[in-house]
C-alpha cells in the first residue's frame, strides 16, 4: 500500500522504556507533522509501514530528548514488535479500537458470545492489538459469567492463536500443577522418569510472575531453557523430554497476553484458569495429561469442594477436545521440598534424582506418584505397576541418566549455581512442634532475598510440619546477594515468620542471627 | 514518619511524559537501592515522604537520562500530584492494590456492595490510587448490574469526594444536557437570562474530551474560565451566574476519574451517566435542576424509551438527595446552530444574545425553551409565563448585558477568536433537499479539523434538514490552521460528508473546493 499523503510521518526513535507488555509510543507535544493533542481524545494510534501495523498507547512528552517534533519513540515491546530501524519513516494515525471490543462490549451488558467472536477477540489479543484497559474489559466482562459453549470456545481459540505443535507418537504425556506451593519442582524428577521409560513428555514451563521460581527459572540452573520449536522436536526425538521455557515456542501466546493483565488485576477465574491450561497443553499437543491440584489453606486450591469443581471442568474440557485428562488433588499445606528459590531447588531435584541420603523425601514421594499416573498411560504397563516401575526408574539412576542426557541435548546452563554469600536463620522462638507453615508468605519472603532474578537467593528450610524445634533453633535459612535485599528480607521475616509453632506465632526480634 | 531503614531511598527526577491521568514512575534496570525487576511482580509502586504517600505504576528504564540508578523518575501527573522538588529523597517501596478493590473483586463475581465499601472505592478513585485496569475493573464490574442502593451510594459518595458548595439562597438552578449533538451550546445564553431574570445560576461546565467542543472550552474564546471556588462564590454573588471550567473547582473529582477511562472503553452506562451528572449538581449545590435529553439517531440516546429510562433514573435519584428535578427531551437530529467548534459556537451565541438578524433560529429557540422551564422554578412568576420572560430578557438585551457581566467578572480571554485561515467548502453532489445529518460524523470531521485545541478550527453549516439545495452549493465549510489539518479533513469529509440529499449520500470526490 502506498503511504497516504495526508497521513503523518514520523521517524522511529528507540527508547528505553520497558512497559511490559503494551506497546507504548511516545510523540511530542510539539509534533510538527502530527497533532498529538488532537490524538488525546483517541489515546491510541496505529503505526503503519507497508503492510505491517501496530497499535500502540500514546504518550505525550515535551522532552525532545524522548520524540523530537518530527519523531516517534517506541517503548521496548513496541520497538521489538514493529521490528524497524531506528530512522525509518512510518505512518501514524488516530486508532480506532479493534472491531472485536464490541463484542466485549456486549459481553459486558451480559450476552453470550459465539464463537467466531471469540476468535477474533482472541486473534486481536494475541496480536497485542487491544490496550491493557481493554484487556481488563475482556478478562473481567467473562469473569462474572461464562457459559460451557463460551469455555470450550475460549480454549480453542487460545489453543490455535499461536504454536501448535505435531508429534509422531500415539501418546504424548504431558504435567501440570496449579501452582502456588513453594518448592514443588516435581516436573524436573517426572520428566527424566518419564522419559527413561519411554513415553514422550515434551514438557514447557513458565517462568515466575509473583513466585520466587517457575520451573523454566529452576531448569535454567542446570541446562539452557530458551529452545525454539525446531530445536524442541529433536530433543524430544533423541530424549523423549524436555524441560523448556514456553515463552520461545509461542504456545497460546494470547493467554501470555491475559496472565499480564490477571496477576496484577488478582482476577483467576476458575474458568479463565482452565482455559489458559488447558489452551498450551492442547497447542503442546499432549494426549494424556495430568493435573496436580494441591489444597491447603494457603494454597491456591483451598478447599476439596474448589478442587472438585476445577476437576470437572479440566475434565470436560478435556474431553470436549478429545484428550485424557486426570486429575489430582494433593497435600499442598507446606511447601514441597526443602529450597525454595531456583538454586536451592535444582539442588533438591539433583539430590532426588542422585538418591542422595539427604534428598527430601516429601519431593521424592510426589514425584514417584505422579510418574506413576502418567507411567500407567502406557498400554503396555500392567495396571497398579506405574509406581514400582517409577521407583525403579528413580533408584536404578536410569532417571538421573536420562536427566543428563536432557541437559547435554538443552545445552549448558550459562548461570551461577552460587547461593547468595549474605544469609541469615530465622529461629524458633520457644520449643514445640511446627503446627503451620504460610506457602504465599515464604513465597514473598524469597522474592524479596531476590529470587527469581538472582538465582542463588532464596530460602533453606529446616523443619516441616510436624517437626519439634527447640527454642533458637534455626527454622529456615535465607540466602541474598545484596546489603539491601539482605535488609529488606530480614525486617520482612522478623515481622512474620510463616511459621507457627505448637500454635504461638515466632514472636519479632529474635530472628536475624 | 522516620524513614525505614530497610526501604529504599531515591531521588526524584521529573520525566516529561504526560502520562493522561495515571501516575506513572520509572526506575532504572540496574537502579543501585531498588531492585526494579523484583518489583515487576508488583507492577505498582508506593512513594513515600513524612505523611504524603504516591501510589504509582512502574516502568523499568535501559536509560540513565530517564532515571539514573540513584533516581526515581516521575511522570508530569505524578511530579504535580507529589509536589516534592527534584532531588529530594523520596522511600520507594512495593505497593499492596487498595484494599477497597477487594470490594471491586466481589461486585465482579456478582455481590451488591454496601455504602461503606462504595466509599472506600470512591475515596480511593478520588486520590488517584486506583490503576488504568483498576479503574476498569470498577466501571466492568457495576456495569452489568448495579441495584438501586448502590446506585445512590455511588452518586453520593462521589458528591462528597470533592468540594461542595453552599450557597445563601433558597433556590439554585442549573441545567444539564447529555451531550452528543455539535454546537448546542444553550447554557451560554440560558444561564445569562436566568441570571438577568435573578436566579441564582452556578454554572460549571467540561471541556472537549472527545467532542470538537465542550462549553468550557467555547466560554474560553470570550473569557477568563479557569476559575476557583472562592472567585466563583464572588462572581455569583455580583452577577447570580457564572460559566466557568469545573476542572478548578473540583466538583466530583472521582467522575473525571472514572470518565478518563469510561471514554476510551465506550463504556457509559445509564446508571453511570446519571451518577456522575448528579454527584457534580449535588456537590455543586443546585436546588433545581433541568436535564436535556436530546434524541436522534447519532445522538447519545437513540430512542424515546431510552430517554424515558434515562428520565426515571435522573428523578429517582433527585428526588431520594431531595432536588427538584426536570427532564426534557429535543430534538437531537442534527447539530444545533451553525458552528461547530469554539470561535464558531461562540459567534452563534453572541449572535442570538445580540438578536441579530442572522442568529441560528434552532439555538435562540431552544435556549428559550429551557430558560422557560428554569425560570419557573421562581414561585414569584405565574405558572406558564416563564416563556414570555425568557424572551423579554433575551429581545430587550437583559440577557446580552448580563453576559457583559458576567464576561468582565470573570476576566479577558487570552484567546484569539479568529478562524482558520485554510478552508474548505463541501458542497451538494446533486439539487434535493437535507434529508439527515451525522452528528458523530461532524464531530469527528470538527476535531480532525483542530478544534478544541485550535479555537477557530471548525465547520459552519450552511444547509440544515429540510434545506433545499442545488448541486455544487455548499453544505458547510470546515476551516483549519495548517496543511496537515486541512489535508486530513478533507480527505475524511471525502470519504463521508454526513450528509444524506434526497436520500442519496453525497458521493465522493466532489467536495473539496
Amino acid at each position: 500500500m502506498p503511504p497516504d499523503p495526508s497521513r503523518s510521518q514520523l521517524k522511529i526513535r528507540r527508547v528505553h522504556l520497558d512497559t511490559g507488555r503494551e506497546n507504548v509510543v511516545v510523540v511530542s507535544r510539539r509534533s510538527k507533522a502530527l497533532r498529538a493533542d488532537i490524538f488525546r481524545g483517541f489515546s491510541r494510534v496505529e503505526l503503519r509501514l507497508d503492510d505491517k501495523t501496530l497499535l500502540a498507547t500514546l504518550l505525550i512528552t515535551d522532552d525532545d530528548a524522548l520524540a523530537a517534533q518530527d519523531e516517534i519513540g517506541l517503548s521496548e515491546p513496541a520497538f521489538h514488535r514493529f521490528a524497524k530501524p531506528v530512522g525509518t519513516l512510518v505512518t501514524v494515525a488516530p486508532a480506532a479500537p479493534p472491531e472485536s471490543l464490541e463484542a466485549v462490549r456486549a459481553k459486558i451488558r451480559g450476552r453470550t458470545l459465539d464463537k467466531a467472536e471469540i476468535d477474533a477477540i482472541i486473534s486481536d489479543l494475541a496480536h497485542f492489538r487491544y490496550s491493557d484497559m481493554e484487556i481488563a474489559a475482556f478478562l473481567i466482562g467473562s469473569a462474572s459469567f461464562i457459559t460451557s459453549d463460551e469455555l470450550l470456545a475460549l480454549t480453542g481459540a487460545m489453543a490455535q492463536a499461536g504454536t501448535q505443535l505435531v508429534w509422531p507418537d500415539q501418546i504424548v504425556v504431558d504435567k501440570h500443577c496449579i501452582g502456588g506451593i513453594p518448592g514443588n519442582r516435581t516436573s524436573m524428577i517426572v520428566v527424566p522418569i518419564v522419559a527413561a521409560h519411554g513415553l514422550p513428555i515434551p514438557k514447557t514451563s513458565s517462568r515466575a510472575i509473583t513466585s520466587p521460581a517457575g520451573t523454566a527459572d529452576t531448569m535454567e540452573v542446570l541446562a539452557r531453557v530458551n529452545v525454539g520449536v525446531e530445536e524442541m522436536k529433536s530433543i524430544v526425538s533423541s530424549c523423549n523430554g524436555c524441560l523448556i521455557w514456553g515463552g520461545h515456542v509461542n504456545l497460546s501466546p494470547a493467554d501470555d497476553v491475559l496472565i499480564s493483565v490477571e496477576r496484577p488485576l488478582s482476577l483467576d477465574t476458575r474458568e479463565q484458569m482452565v482455559a489458559s491450561i488447558m489452551s498450551k497443553k492442547i497447542a503442546a499437543g499432549s494426549t494424556h495429561l495430568l493435573i496436580d491440584i494441591p489444597v491447603g489453606p494457603t494454597a491456591k486450591v483451598t478447599t476439596a469442594m474448589d478442587a472438585m469443581r476445577l476437576r470437572k471442568l479440566f475434565e470436560f474440557v478435556g474431553d470436549r477436545f478429545g484428550r485424557t485428562v486426570e486429575v489430582i488433588t494433593t497435600d499442598g499445606r507446606q511447601p514441597i521440598g526443602n529450597g525454595i528459590g531456583p538454586v536451592l531447588e535444582a539442588n533438591d531435584v539433583m539430590a532426588v534424582l542422585g538418591n542422595e541420603e539427604d534428598a527430601p523425601r516429601d519431593l521424592r514421594e510426589k514425584s514417584l506418584r505422579l510418574a506413576a499416573h502418567l507411567l500407567e498411560y502406557d498400554p503396555k504397563l500392567r495396571g497398579g505397576a506405574g509406581y514400582a516401575r517409577a521407583r525403579e526408574l528413580l533408584d536404578s539412576g536410569a532417571a538421573l541418566k536420562q536427566m543428563q542426557k536432557i541437559i547435554d541435548a538443552q545445552g549448558p546452563s550459562k548461570c551461577s549455581t552460587d547461593l547468595g554469600p549474605s544469609s541469615f536463620d530465622v529461629k524458633a522462638a520457644h520449643d514445640g512442634t511446627v503446627a503451620t507453615i504460610d506457602c504465599l508468605r515464604l513465597n514473598r519472603l524469597a522474592r524479596t532475598a531476590g529470587a527469581p532474578l538472582d538465582k542463588g537467593a532464596g530460602i533453606r528450610l529446616f523443619k516441616k510440619i510436624g517437626d519439634r524445634v527447640e527454642q533458637g533453633e534455626p527454622l529456615y535459612r535465607v540466602y541474598t546477594f545484596e546489603g539491601p535485599e539482605h535488609d529488606l528480607a530480614a525486617s520482612a521475616a522478623q515481622q512474620e515468620t510463616g511459621y507457627i509453632v505448637n500454635g504461638h506465632e515466632v514472636p519479632p526480634g529474635r530472628t536475624p542471627s
